[in-house]
């Protein structure tokens, strides 16, 4: 297939398509390299994932049309993936010789999502999957893409002919500058990371479109989370590991008062990611229960090998200059060995931080961003903060902590013990187990 | 990616797109099985393609834009594969494991395709390719595809606008009695076979768009020699061998007064195929030579093992019923055994011809139809035989005889050496080694 020309127009319209998922692959690519992995290892543990708006002012329940988000929900228990889906992750070949086993993709083939549990309560949607991991890692994209989408749609349903040209005006224009900035500074690396936050797919599509005409060749658009946009404009599909897989393997292995499977869960998670995908997707993702516990958990070896780290919360300037970089170092790298590693920022970006984190590590570290929220969802519009998360795993509620306290999630008890299994916010000097 | 819906309105404009050729993937699938196995077993074998026009009466140089063809052809010398239909080809999942090797995938992202010989001689054009065999193997529908494109643009340069809509009309007329009538026949079971003969890709598309959408599943309409419309479409990529193959490797093994080189080379060619796609692509093409020489090649466990029959010249009737059966028999098969086996008839099938085919083998032989130039150029204008086929390899005239000695091509000196050495036309009962 030819790299599909964006569709001016018909991203430019701000009109949703119905349905608003229109294929499986509508995902990001970390879910189904997670997914492998759980289809792998931990098939038929039961998860629970709920949704949540922390911006607490909207009453979403009273703003979106709710019949909509029914039949937008049972749309997506129709979907699988199609045949030349099937060979587009069959063919993978960016991250090592064949990732996808043909069980797998025959299991994605024949897939059908749980169901899922939906009320208004106070003005606010309740909105939860429950199921076995591997099928119901998938809710979480497709979900938020929806709400969010209704989201938008709910916003501009009073909106004039012209005051919809207006609001697309401004879209467009806030894109062009984006451009323009990057176009004189071609060292600014980074990725459309914007899936599950994009005012609607289709203008996600338009921008992605956009972008790989005005910033061709793979090299400082490097590609996208999102797999259909991927598959359909011929970039490079990104993404590995997400916090919910060593959140919930962290639950399944709490068997003891101490907390010492809890602790150990780190290692565990680490290893098995290795021992699946080796190099190709070795990109570690710290900060789950802190980044302090898990530079006390990777070995130097691990340092070595392991391609780099994906920083997603706290302040990338203070992680990656005071934790990465002193972490590398004190396992015995030399600042040629630390320039070849990687460090994929992604929480909350926008450009003049991106800017600011390229110039800081020039010479000093790879620097590749995952942009999401403010790449695909800049219209001037207000946004939400709408998540969806595991919170529980056989039973068991599953905690994040994270790089900022803030943004704990789990149930209160639970991330008290969490922190204090992991002696958060203990550790400000990085060790290196050498 | 889901599956395109057919853009009705495109297909119906009737206009050609520019560039004609979109993706490198605008071929028949079994250039591209043809092409592994040539780039593993013979890469650096010099072949000569020609283009040819059978309907002599017609001078295609007078007629068509002669700038607009260089233009084409130049434009398929930058194609390559596509990050994306990379992923595609490599994840083919429907006749083996791993049917093409990552050296090859590597070697189409980096074609280029060989330079084109063109002159316009006496009205009629002159087009050859010359080049390894391994690029060059790509150019016969490339350049088919443009020429036929460009002949029906030809074709409707004066025709007015409403004159236009009545051939639209009458195409969309036509194809619609032949879904109706698909329809009430469940069991007429074919493909698309019609990519070198289609009046323009765009028609092509609209074409298989409409299968896709009436006749859905992939029970009836099984799937599309065009690998872009298979990956597009969501169907099946079908195809396996063409004469070419046995031809180049008759020409190469042409080293003796006696023709024992030239005997043995459809046996070699069997061989060579089945050592490296095993059952998947196990289709044999029996007519190169004429079916006599090859069945009297083709060993009771070769019989056994293969999928079947590619019938490709002479009367299907007779050639499947009074060739390909008896021989299944003789090889000691019961009529369970023979109607496990395929028979793919593919030479110029209309809908009554393959009724009458499906009806006559229904519980004797499968029958799967390669519908070609009625189902992709039926428009109710006059269409043309133009074909494009290997000439020489090494500088060694190749010869093709087929079932319908009015088809024979080569040198005619070529072609009454051949004659002799596979006894063609001698041999009316049908042997079986045993």
């Amino acid at each position: 297939m030819v790299p599909a020309q964006p569709d001016m127009e018909r991203g430019l319209t701000l009109k949703a398509d119905k349905p608003i998922i229109k294929s499986f692959l509508w995902q990001d690519f970390y879910k189904f390299t997670m997914g492998y992995f759980v289809y792998h290892l931990y098939k038929d543990v039961t998860v629970r994932y709920a949704f949540k708006n922390r911006t607490t002012g909207i009453h979403i329940g009273n703003l979106i049309d709710i019949g909509a988000l029914k039949e937008e929900l049972d749309h997506v228990r129709t979907l699988h993936i199609t045949r030349s889906e099937h060979h587009y992750l069959r063919g993978t070949f960016e991250y090592g010789n064949k990732m996808f086993s043909d069980d797998y993709l025959d299991f994605l083939r024949d897939i059908t999502m749980p169901d899922y549990h939906f009320e208004v309560v106070d003005g606010q949607i309740a909105l939860e999957f429950e199921g076995p991991w591997s099928t119901a890692i998938y809710w979480e994209i497709f979900a938020l893409v929806i709400v969010q989408t209704l989201l938008g749609r709910a916003v501009l349903k009073r909106h004039s002919r012209f005051e919809l040209d207006a609001v697309r005006a401004e879209g467009v224009r806030r894109l062009a500058d984006k451009i323009a900035i990057l176009k004189t500074r071609p060292d600014i690396i980074f990725s459309d990371f914007g899936t599950r936050r994009a005012f609607s797919p289709e203008w996600q599509e338009y921008v992605v479109g956009a972008l790989s005409e005005e910033l061709p060749g793979g090299y400082q658009f490097l590609g996208t989370s999102n797999v259909w946009l991927a598959m359909q404009y011929g970039l490079l599909p990104m993404g590995t590991d997400a916090h919910e897989r060593t959140m919930v393997i962290a639950a399944l292995m709490d068997n003891d008062p101490e907390g010492n499977g809890v602790r150990a869960a780190i290692s565990t998670a680490t290893q098995q990611w290795w021992d699946l995908y080796n190099y190709g997707l070795s990109i570690a993702l710290p900060d789950t229960f802190g980044t302090d516990a898990f530079l006390r958990s990777f070995t130097p070896a691990q340092a070595y090998t392991w391609k780099g780290f994906r920083q997603d919360s706290g302040d990338p300037l203070d992680i990656i200059g005071n934790k990465y970089i002193p972490f590398y170092r004190q396992c015995g790298m030399n600042d040629g060995e630390i320039r070849g590693k990687l460090a994929i920022p992604s929480d909350g970006l926008e450009l003049p931080l991106m800017t600011k984190i390229t110039d800081t590590f020039k010479d000093v570290v790879r620097i590749s961003s995952g942009w999401g929220t403010n790449l695909t969802n800049d219209l001037g519009l207000k946004t939400l903060s709408i998540v969806i998360k595991v919170v529980s795993a056989n039973g068991r509620g599953t905690v994040k902590l994270s790089d900022n306290p803030t943004k704990a999630m789990g149930r209160s008890e639970d991330i008290a013990r969490y922190m204090k299994i992991f002696v958060y916010g203990a550790h400000d000097s990085v060790e290196c187990k050498y």
